[in-house]
């Protein structure tokens, strides 16, 4: 039977919905992992869809950055997110509603550990510095005693999933002392000492740097307003590096979600329970 | 016999001479080494100095960043350079007089690999421009085609010595695929293949990433130019990130100089030969 893939339009926050539709038709041999997967041989039918629940009826499966209430009105037999972060899915409905959930966690440690690492680099050697004099054509003189490395400095990791260890790995071949926060307290390869949230306020002592790599729940929701407000004070501290929601941002991201739903496409036809399913 | 250490006023350049003085005068526990050095108990004299050939011919040793005539007309036994290039200096006129020249090679590798691997973070996750954003309160939407990852590229490291080998471990610890360039084309770790300068074209063939960690030299000379003039086309070019010369800028700096000083002090005293000897 030829799968039915659903690109939801809402997608196109992050880039043209076309991009992932390229994705799902190619074969996947351009995910950049280092196995290849299995195809069928059949191309799937890819659509850009929107609201519609006869169009999304129809459908094997709907990829979506967003959550739509239409998505529950039909047969539309499963939902997949673009993000690892599912918090704007309401899992009791989907649950009740029959409707299966899977996230795209764990694809994206590799990308997030670079641009973590890129921001402590800054900090440690104050690279933020020299982009802003560069915009005054200004050879600056630095205060060498403000200048370190990350070599030697403790970092406190918290969150250890695929984001956390992305961090882990890279900070911790940086010579870097590596401390961590799960909720299980397991040993993490690369990292030294692994505390609970509830030793929080220990696991953080003594740190340089403390980096957040948990998902948004009711526990960890504080700091998630986006865009900044134009008028917070943030902007303009020049010690404080502001970027937007974009540490996963990356040219390879939809034929790596591609990938997981092809595989999900797969283990359904299979009849085998589905890989990263939340609901 | 009291160790007399001059610090000439140029290094005044980088930071105040009263960190070299007091780098000098502690006890080399605060280098960060993982050795602790040997110290024979008795404080040197340490002092900032100028030209003058009677204060310079009662030093044991002048540590400084300019070349200064004055070296040479009197009888300073040794002059060593607080940077690991020594391109300034005037080889022949120090071995007519018989005057030693050592250089601060060999303790730049760590600081210099980090600053440069923040700047291949910066260019492949796009991070300057979300700090040239962050100056005008924009919130911006990258174009994700444009941003990729380290891991899977290719970067050519021009020169594998102390600073080439600290970007070499930490390029091949995000999973670059990474090649380089020296003289004597013996196998490197962490490098794949090793050209020579002769292969240079062959070399950088297919690499995303070129970093140049060459000593200046009649060979190497063309980019020398400090700082960047203010007309200079580069300052404003937005994909172009200039710097002025501070890769290696680090509070612990002084220390790691000191060190080595401190290690030929004690070499020099039991008629051993200089470490980093140049002259």
């Amino acid at each position: 039977m030829t799968r039915r893939i659903g690109i939801h339009e809402s997608v196109g926050e992050l880039f043209p919905p076309e991009r992932f539709e390229r994705a799902f038709e190619s074969d996947g041999t351009a995910t950049g992992a280092d196995e290849r997967e299995r195809t069928d041989g059949e191309k799937p039918i890819v659509e850009t869809v929107g609201g519609d629940p006869e169009v999304l009826s129809a459908l094997d499966v709907c990829v979506t950055l967003a959550y739509d209430e239409s998505f529950l009105d039909g047969d539309l037999p499963w939902v997949h997110s673009v993000q690892a972060g599912v918090d704007r899915f309401p899992f009791a409905a989907f649950r009740e509603r029959g409707v299966a959930l899977t996230s795209s966690e764990g694809i994206h440690g590799d990308v997030v550990g670079e641009t973590v690492l890129g921001y402590l680099l800054a900090f440690a050697r104050g690279l933020h510095r020299y982009r802003d004099a560069q915009g005054e054509s200004d050879w600056i003189d630095p205060d060498w005693s403000e200048l370190g490395t990350l070599r030697g400095e403790r970092v406190c990791v918290i969150g250890l999933g695929t984001l956390g260890q992305g961090v882990v790995r890279r900070a911790d071949a940086f010579g870097m002392e590596v401390v961590g926060v799960k909720r299980t307290p397991t040993p993490v390869d690369g990292v030294k000492r692994v505390h609970t949230p509830a030793n929080l306020e220990v696991a953080i002592e003594g740190s340089k740097f403390v980096v957040l790599c948990v998902p948004l729940t009711d526990e960890t929701r504080g700091f998630e307003t986006e865009p900044l407000p134009e008028e917070s004070p943030l902007w303009e501290r020049e010690e404080v590096i502001v970027t937007p929601h974009v540490a996963a941002a990356y040219r390879g991201y939809a034929d790596r979600v591609a990938a997981i739903v092809r595989e999900n496409l797969g283990r359904r036809e299979r009849d085998e329970s589905l890989a990263n399913r939340v609901v």
